[in-house]
């Protein structure tokens, strides 16, 4: 999964490549070389300019990356964690079971050919149609952009009358609403959604263009609910990668969950390929649990070192647990300073979000940087898009956030602002969509 | 003014290296190489972490780059741009004008401090004091940050009762208050500023990083007003930078004065080194306008492609103008269709944005995208972070904007939702800080 692929094109199996021969947007790069002129590609309003990040040159290898599209499990999970996100939650308008299948086949068809860097809809229409795709990232690679897709409570409702697309019964006790958690402060306008789409990608403007095409193509059967901007991804998802600093200044996601953890992914992340035969369609999958985690950043940088350390159980500089010396040493819970405190504190971040004392729980951690402007108070308004990804959220994210938000030496300092919860189905298959096994 | 240094520190006339040897957090990356151990440097609340962005490695030699904070000019007008901004206006609260002096004397040294890779402040203050720095930078190189400053209208007053800071006098007749202009549609709560202050960086958490300090230093002497985050730049001042695409999918910033083109900054940008006494502190300075400019891009995604061009006056595939056939192909403006219509429209915003048009009035424009969560009637809210500097702004973007504003058929697709100005004083000299002509 975290090979780049070079120079492939993903399959088109609804045959939906148009006429002429399909290029890829970094194909085309490859073609015509950086700093070559740009190409029209006739009438039927695509070309393909030229590399336009080269003013920051060292970034277009890494911007060629192509991320695979299609596998065993939906990418954005484990691929190695992209330096930014755009992140969507839709509504689901139409009432039809049709019209929402058919907007998953072109959504999946869509977003296969994005992340292999072509345009969102192929070529066509001319000069007197709409262009069928936005344009903004033509002449950008693919940035290893992955699509991810997850189904919401809500999308299944309950037997009965709430039944929308007769999928009530197909609803995994594991897709609970979450409950209301201790120091929730929850804008419903930054919660919830029938459908939630993760676009990460290392260059902000293919994420966003991702996104943005696919409301666009959604139109007439979903809506936009909210979405959210991420710069700085505050996670690790691979042993490749250093940890990031959050904007309270930690590293962050030191413990998370690698793609290389095998054992770890099957326990805690991967739903298990058994289980009756209705929630067969998440085999594969998992859940993804997204929470807008606001920190109240004035506050924080009011407190001592000795206050923030304490509050998270790390030293700031080096990452390494209080009484540690490298990032990666182990927690020591039983550790106690001279005055018979424990050195790691009771209600200190570290401990209470650690896996001995979640009866095991652990996640895999996809976190981001946001800011947007200030609130009514005058007071930034930052934090941490949290994104993360189990097999069961009541018994992962919900019961350690349950604990946290009672316990959390952190409270003092961060707001849960925005939440929402997604059954991800698992990977998709060349010529599948995304769900198929839930409505086919 | 556009290369990169390398490996050399600011100089720090004012002293403040506290104990122990400086090293930049590039420096000491150097010194411990890619993904070493962090380094703590003792009790000051400092350490210097490895290098974070490993995972897009390529972006390492990018991020390296120091970008001179002193000079002739400020930086962040003619540096090639950068790829992220973080935008800031502040409200000064102290009604003190040695207050204001201390402050601009800490940001100057703070702000070179940063753009050179180093915390905003030296270390010091020990695990009893809150961190000097706010440390989310740590590990992360300079990025090419330059931070840029600027002073309101508003901070001069006028002559009398609202001379806050005995400065009226000395306000230059360029810093008239932009008028209302055609089709403003402007939020108050993301207009205005005493003082403004432009962050740019190809990271965009050191950008974020830069802001977030400066207003921490500045607590109780002023208030943040309004922030804004641009995620991809959207014009090029560097003959080596490529033309960027703007969300609405078009090359941006074609024909923008350039860093190369002294004859045009010398007529268009820099204030002369003449005129009266009492604004001889804004000579080698300019003056910053900045619009928030939301797109309507669900509309504009609905018109056609010749609709979209005709609005524009330019091919969106190549970016070259009606007619023509290069990105950098002359405008003719006399060119005719067979039917007698001129083949760049008289309504296309780059026939009226044309100096011909406008007595020769030329910008150099420093744009960004920018994308938040949704309005309340569900659409997005997402555009042109629009930055421009020139030494007249009456002559120039006012009275582009005017004709724009009444003219332009990009009007359809387009809202001016916020709006500043600002006097950028001249260049910084070591010693010196920001403004000082002004009151010193």
């Amino acid at each position: 999964m975290t090979e780049e692929r070079d120079e492939t094109v993903s399959p088109d199996p609804a045959g939906n490549g148009g006429s002429g021969p399909r290029l890829s947007r970094r194909r085309l790069l490859t073609t015509i070389g950086a700093g070559g002129a740009a190409i029209g590609l006739g009438g039927g309003g695509y070309a393909l300019g030229h590399e336009l990040r080269g003013d920051s040159s060292p970034q277009q290898s890494s911007t060629a990356a192509v991320e695979p599209f299609y596998g065993a499990h939906q990418a954005g999970i484990i691929t190695p964690q992209q330096n930014r996100i755009q992140f969507a939650a839709f509504d689901v308008t139409t009432t039809s079971a049709q019209d929402l299948v058919d907007l998953l086949r072109v959504w999946t068809r869509s977003a296969a050919r994005m992340c292999n860097g072509d345009p969102a809809v192929p070529d066509g229409g001319g000069q007197l149609a709409p262009p069928p795709d936005t344009g903004e990232a033509v002449g950008l690679s693919a940035a290893r952009l992955t699509i991810t897709f997850g189904f919401g409570p809500s999308l299944f409702g309950t037997p009965g009358a709430g039944d929308r697309f007769k999928i009530a019964t197909k609803r995994p006790p594991e897709l609970a609403d979450i409950p209301p958690l201790p120091g929730d402060q929850l804008d419903p306008a930054r919660s919830g959604g029938d459908i939630g789409v993760q676009a990460c990608a290392d260059d902000p403007q293919v994420a966003f263009h991702a996104i943005r095409n696919l409301a666009r193509i959604g139109r007439g059967k979903v809506v936009l609910r909210w979405t959210q901007l991420g710069f700085g991804r505050t996670s690790s998802t691979s042993n490749s990668q250093e940890t990031p600093r959050n904007l309270q200044g930690f590293k962050d996601g030191t413990n998370n969950i690698k793609a290389e953890d095998q054992d770890l992914l099957a326990e805690h992340v991967w739903v298990p390929n058994d289980g009756p035969k209705d929630y067969e369609w998440i085999r594969g999958g998992t859940y993804m649990v997204v929470r807008r985690i606001r920190m109240l950043i004035e506050v924080w940088d009011r407190a001592t070192l000795e206050d923030q350390e304490a509050t998270i159980g790390r030293q700031r500089a080096s990452g390494a647990p209080l009484g540690g010396k490298d990032e990666f040493d182990v927690l020591d819970f039983t550790a106690r300073r001279a005055d018979g405190q424990p050195v790691i504190p009771a209600d200190s971040h570290v401990r209470l979000a650690a896996p001995d004392i979640n009866g095991g729980a652990m996640l895999l951690r996809r976190g981001y940087s946001f800011t947007e402007t200030l609130d009514r108070l005058g007071q930034l308004d930052a934090g941490l898009f949290f994104v993360c990804f189990q097999r069961d959220p009541r018994r992962q994210f919900v019961a350690i956030q349950r604990n946290l938000g009672q316990h959390d030496a952190l409270n003092e300092y961060i707001r849960h602002t925005g939440s929402a919860l997604f059954a991800v189905p698992g990977g998709i298959q060349p010529g599948r969509y995304v769900g198929e096994p839930l409505f086919g």
